[in-house]
């Protein structure tokens, strides 16, 4: 299905450069992009290859513009945040093509007679809904998810196939859940007695804001008294673990595999490479950025991006080296011999 | 629903020093715990506080007691183990406001005409429960969830929606499997030739004791031949993956995220922290506590805690510490020949 | 069941010098095999242990057998790849004993009326297709599985209990997808705008071939624009996470909880340990192999072995050495400044 040019500007902002009659049919790469695509500019490093762009528009920003404008033959749209223009220009051409869910519940789905689900939502096959769990407008509700007893799902949200949400939990609106995800499961907490693990009930629940979106087999733990808390706008990848109690700040953003031990604090506006490991009980300031597959093992009170992995190398020379790391104290030992002896000579010359 | 704090006192043990009259609803902590509450000191450092809750009620040790029994005006029991005491008061305010499911098979479970269900026992909506297993009294199995042929599924035990507890696996009593994990999938055994890879059937099962709990979204594969084993009390987080053959022993525990490879044999009363993770084929000794973020390349023979993750600094120490960490040899290497000129000079000087 | 010597050699092929009418059931390792097993020997160094098994054959090589063949009594099969060798007659014993699905439809399953289902394929219960998806000959698909609209699923696949394969997604030929995977989640994609994530609609889908194995709760992403790929004789582990946008090459390998970030281009015949991690946009060379707990951060070109992780030790001695970690560019000002003194105290003496 395409779409006339000026429509699109008209319904995104920016400013159009060009013929606004032009028809798109949906967004490209600079290197990939025809004569039915609009292109983006986000980076000034592939000006030149922007310029050379079959695309019939390209997005970009005014001083990206004054370059690359008289150079390129195409439409342009000129936007603050070029990167974001297109996310959203993207998603309008997503939603021209998408699949729109029936609404209501299939034949095959159970729901609750204590339930309420709205009118509007869709309830795939095989889906269940326990009694008093409340599905707000325009939901859509996969095949095989489980929404658990007094659970609520804000309006406009959207639970990909099989996902689990468990007794008790919320999200607000416009949240996406996808598959796999398990969204309340009890917090991992025992007492030990003699040995033996005594189990302490999880009774809190997870609390999740609006524009929250979940990766596939993610797993969210209830609290052990109050709620675990995901605020607004929290994106969260693939296979990531979040323990109980923890508490995670709005429009924070971590990669796939990254684990968050229980009462955890994470400011906003964080981001956590892939695998980034948080220990339990720490408090991560505002603007922290956590690169991948690094242990998070103190509090941090400062912005900024923290580091913490071993660097690759081939293995023999890795081999060397982590002998090496073991022995770090009597290197240092001997460096200090080393001091000692150098001094003594000095010492002697005089 | 409240309870009489003598009644409380009368299931779980410990000494009630004060009124056993008082009506509680539910356990605290310290610091939110009002006079419909219990709350416990485990920690003596919080005594202070402990001395000015608000609770109707105070779990404590009697060390703590001689300290803070004078200064608190509530009901005070004396336990020998506060946490524990704690988890068993808490669970059993759990039980008094639990759901509980209703005996029976949900119009929309398949249970196989082979199958043998216990008629106390809860199976949910879209359960599938395949020929020749067998599920125990009191069990619950959750929505969604699937039992595979011969598998066999102890009294009390609990699964939470959407399990996969897969052909000829056995969990003993009491036991909690939590949502989306999956219990017997294939371990994973290959022959390489000429580059391709053979697929090893996997023949064994797995085979769990009794009060294990399963965290959502772990795996736990069956053996290659004999059984993958779990043994009694064993409590595995979410997100962890247990390769086949492997055997992990009484009472140890896992936190999240864990990776436990093919043949490990794990002993008794360990602990491991979160993302630590575990080469195949190695043993590791009773009591021994791995860190978080740590892996273990070797065997351990000697109890204690173990420890191997690169410590996390701001990115721009991590670059200049991480390259000399690859440089090590070399530093070495100067260091021997600084020992060399040291010696030399010094002989020259005699 | 048990089958005769000669009939397996004259299907798997191997020269069989010994009884051809012996009966055996089942393979078993040297140390465990009895009469009616056989065994295999692929490692020199059990030559011993091979001559003494009680097995009733042993599969061995030809260089093996000069050794080993006059001291063992049994039946030998003399095969150029003994451990191949084996994993193909494993692969025959569990064959006779495997349960076979009934083809059909499961009364409980949903198959949307405009799916394409084999006739010979086995839907089981509460399984979902949906419109425009095909299920191809001799295809298993599990209870509570969810086939999307339009995914294709190639002749012989099975697909465990409860695997997610979403809209567009396709698989070529005798695949195996365990419990719990999710394949064709969306990409992690979003641009930043003022500090709140706009999401980037994730429209390519997963390109599966022939003969991968995909393990228990493994995620693949689906493409941004255009397709993730995982090329054939790919064998994944459980708990794995493959971004969007990456491309996995023929017959690579890889174990359990490894992250492979978005857009990452992984060779052919490549293997990955146990939680291995790699960031996106990189490329790896055909024959590399990643140790496990390795962070690979840059582009690999060259085929070898590489590593990257911190060496365990007691957390005593870890304590020591990773605080001297984060202090090495002050050892190695230290050292600089030996250099000099000593330099100057030769230069003195001079």
């Amino acid at each position: 299905m395409s779409t006339r040019l000026g429509d699109l500007v008209e319904r995104l902002g920016g400013r159009l450069i060009g013929d606004a009659d032009k028809q798109v049919v949906g967004i490209a790469p600079l290197s990939d992009a025809d004569a039915s695509h609009i292109t983006f500019l986000s980076n000034p490093k592939f000006r030149t290859q922007a310029a050379q762009t079959r695309a019939a528009a390209l997005i970009l920003s005014a001083a990206d513009d004054e370059v690359v404008g008289p150079a390129y033959p195409g439409a342009r749209i000129v936007a603050a945040n070029p990167y974001a223009y297109f996310a959203r220009a993207a998603q309008y051409f997503a939603l021209l093509n998408a699949h729109v869910p029936v609404p209501g519940i299939h034949r095959t789905a159970f729901v609750d007679p204590e339930a309420q689900v709205s009118a509007s939502a869709s309830i795939g096959p095989h889906a269940a809904i326990e009694a008093g769990a409340w599905v707000g407008e325009d939901c859509v509700i996969g095949a095989g998810c489980v929404i658990g007893r007094n659970a609520r799902v804000g309006a406009k949200t959207r639970f990909h196939p099989r996902v689990t949400f468990l007794d008790g939990c919320r999200i607000g609106e416009r949240g996406i859940v996808h598959s796999g995800a398990v969204i309340g499961a009890d917090g991992f907490g025992f007492a030990n007695e003699s040995g033996k693990w005594i189990k302490i009930p999880q009774t809190g629940a997870v609390t999740i804001g609006d524009d929250v979106e979940i990766g596939a087999n993610t797993t969210i733990d209830r609290g052990a008294l109050a709620d675990t808390v995901i605020e607004d706008g929290v994106k969260l990848d693939n296979q990531i673990q979040i323990g109980h109690n923890c508490q995670i700040g709005a429009h924070t953003a971590m990669a796939g595999c990254v684990g968050v031990a229980g009462s955890a604090i994470i400011g906003k506006h964080c981001t956590f490479g892939g695998a980034a490991m948080v220990l339990g009980h720490l408090t991560i300031a505002d603007n922290v950025h956590i690169s991948s597959g690094s242990m998070v093992s103190r509090s941090i009170n400062e912005p900024g991006q923290y580091t913490g992995f071993y660097p690759l190398a081939k293995n023999a020379e890795w081999e060397k080296s982590a002998v090496i790391v073991r022995n770090l104290p009597s290197m240092r030992e001997k460096i200090r011999e080393l001091e000692k002896n150098i001094k003594s000579l000095g010492e002697d010359k005089e």
